[in-house]
């Protein structure tokens, strides 16, 4: 069950700082954040599938292959992206500076940035934030709290997420912290995502658990289609639970772990939607009975990615004949005399033709701060879910109004 | 070369005619439209890709396979989708009081609704639409008119193109006019297009001409993404021209036809994303030097597509990191350090990393009405253009306040 009193210095065995060291503009507003694990942990990651990338994507390639690290270090306020040689030195400079302020090797740190694109890093001030943060370096909620906003670019609120159980004989906790509300001004956005563990556990399996997590969290979520340069998933596993041994492939015991990182995953996928740019209402798209994985995930997503969707959704009408025509058009299987599709627990259209729904009651749904949006495709028993935000005027406003 | 007093009844052997009959709520509105061959013409058609497709698109793809028409009877306000079996027969209908008022076949009569989806339509009324447009059969400039406004729903002006040329010995014209601006209120409008030659061509050549200029006209503008149920382009060819012999594939004659078909097509396409919802720019993409023909509509779709770069345009701004990164997510092959892309003529982006590009002159580009976005894969020799327009809040407006 998720607890609000834990955070991602919860698990056992990690350190964390985030300070201010002066690249955004705002005076005194945190954009350097260091994690530092107390022993080499067993590490995965997922990035961006953009193939334009940004310098610290390219290396973090490189350094996950490894499979364990010691840290990451990221700015924001600049995502040392399209920055050429300059850019790759540079973040590999990070690395460098985070592992000589702790006393550990440039190889063992995934180095991260957002921000603006295009320009180069103001290395003098990530030179003092490196140096800073690892001389705060702490294992309370307040370091967490620091390294989460450090993370932050436009983003309205942190976001941090925690599942802790009794796993293997001993108590496992996993939390993570992310940012993300879109691509935004000044050029973009980005997604990133920490997530740390006391598991024992290889780094294989972790890598296995990683992508099955991201598949159904950040993966299934949009605010505007548009993927980063950026995009980066990483998870660390320290092994201090005190667990007898590694958790092993097959076992009861590696489910309930890789069902604590997806409900880690989840929860903070859903925290970057709800603060999605302009995002008023949060929508929940339930695809079912789907001849495949891939088709329930290609109709969530088309609904999802509609604009004509989102607009709807801003302007709480249940239109089924958008949601419908975005399945039809997802390059999933679909019979449209097969196609069912609730609004809440609502059915408005079955078989092929609207039904005599209850109108009222439609919009009093999609009033709400969650709508749901409920699709049975009637092929198959696959099942996708995918979370979007409404499309609001305050979008085009955020998104049309920087001039760069 | 476009000819502006050219309408759709300058290709010889066709009649139309434009009636109100009722259907949509504004008094006096044309909704009603009838276009007859003297005889019977070659005709070919493509529809919507949606799985979703309302009933006239069912009885079209089968009515089209004769490859010989005499006509198409169009109405607006009502798109006769998800109406079920009664959709089915009234659309069936519609073709034999068509045939029946005219003195052919049903099965001579393609059919075409567009308007609100989930209705059944006012029978009534079209069959007094239907007597009277039959018996009002013109072909001057007035009943052209009055067919491109009767199909009409949303757009804010009626859309006509219309191209001449001398080929094989006979002076040739491809006509035609076209509604579409969106997937619009109440539920969801549709790009319905209607071209007519005199050109003398068996339909199994003009089917092929007429996919090929689809490629790259009606298939290569975007709006908001959204794919209606009831799209359908048709091209009816009377043969009247006077020329000897059929058109032959191969010949320079063939291709000369082609240019023209694909010049009206691409006219009237991008009328479409003129009169977008909303849009008060209109946006050209193109892409060059890309792998294959996929990969660079891949590329020009995407960064069409995306509400980052419409809402950039929107606002005027240069916003390269946000094409660039959408040419990267497009699934096209992208090196990062070959692509190059300028904002009207001026280069801004090159080899991985922004040009010391003049921001003033771009800015003075992406603020007049004719947006140009070019981009360079450096991979081939393919390319591909797209159209689409600038996202407003008037887009939000337009979609999110209307209620079901």
């Amino acid at each position: 069950m998720a607890d609000n009193n834990l955070h991602l210095l919860s698990p056992r065995g990690f350190r964390a700082a985030g300070v201010c060291c002066g690249i955004k503009r705002k005076a005194g507003a945190l954009d350097l954040g260091l994690l530092l694990a107390d022993a080499p942990a067993a590490a995965a990651a997922v990035f961006t599938t953009n193939k334009v990338v940004a310098a610290p994507v390219i290396l973090g390639r490189e350094v996950i292959r490894r499979g364990m690290l010691r840290g990451v270090v990221v700015n924001s306020g600049n995502a040392n992206a399209c920055t050429g040689e300059q850019g790759l030195a540079d973040a590999a400079e990070m690395a460098q500076l985070a592992g000589q302020s702790t006393g550990v090797g440039a190889e063992d740190f995934l180095v991260s940035s957002t921000g603006v694109i295009g320009h180069k890093l103001p290395m003098d001030k990530i030179r003092s934030g490196i140096a800073d943060a690892s001389a705060r370096l702490g294992d309370d909620a307040d370091s967490a709290a620091a390294f989460a906003r450090a993370i932050m670019t436009t983003d309205l609120v942190p976001k941090v997420a925690a599942e802790r159980d009794e796993i293997g004989g001993a108590k496992v906790t996993v939390a993570g912290c992310c940012k993300g509300s879109g691509m935004i001004a000044p050029n973009m956005a980005t997604m990133l995502a920490y997530v740390t563990t006391d598991a024992r556990i290889s780094s294989e399996l972790l890598s296995r658990a990683l992508q099955s997590a991201a598949d159904v969290s950040f993966n299934a979520i949009t605010v505007d289609g548009h993927t980063s340069t950026n995009d980066t998933l990483l998870v660390l596993a320290s092994g201090a639970c005190g667990a007898a041994e590694d958790l092993l492939d097959g076992t009861a015991d590696y489910r309930r772990f890789c069902d604590l990182l997806t409900l880690v995953c989840q929860n903070l996928a859903r925290q970057i939607v709800a603060d999605g740019e302009g995002a008023t209402r949060v929508v929940e798209v339930i695809v079912e009975g789907a001849d495949s994985f891939d088709d329930a995930r290609r109709a969530a997503m088309a609904v999802a990615n509609s604009p004509l969707v989102k607009t709807a959704v801003h302007g709480g009408d249940p239109n089924w004949g958008r949601v419908v025509s975005a399945v039809g058009y997802s390059g999933a299987k679909v019979e449209m005399d097969r196609l069912r599709h609730w609004v809440g627990d609502e059915l408005v259209f079955d078989g092929g033709t609207p039904t005599d729904f209850d109108l009222k009651r439609c919009q009093q749904h999609m009033q709400g701060k969650h709508v749901v949006l409920h699709v049975d495709m009637g092929q198959g028993d696959h099942s996708f879910t995918a979370w979007t935000c409404d499309l609001s005027r305050e979008y085009i406003t955020i998104n049309a109004d920087y001039h760069t």
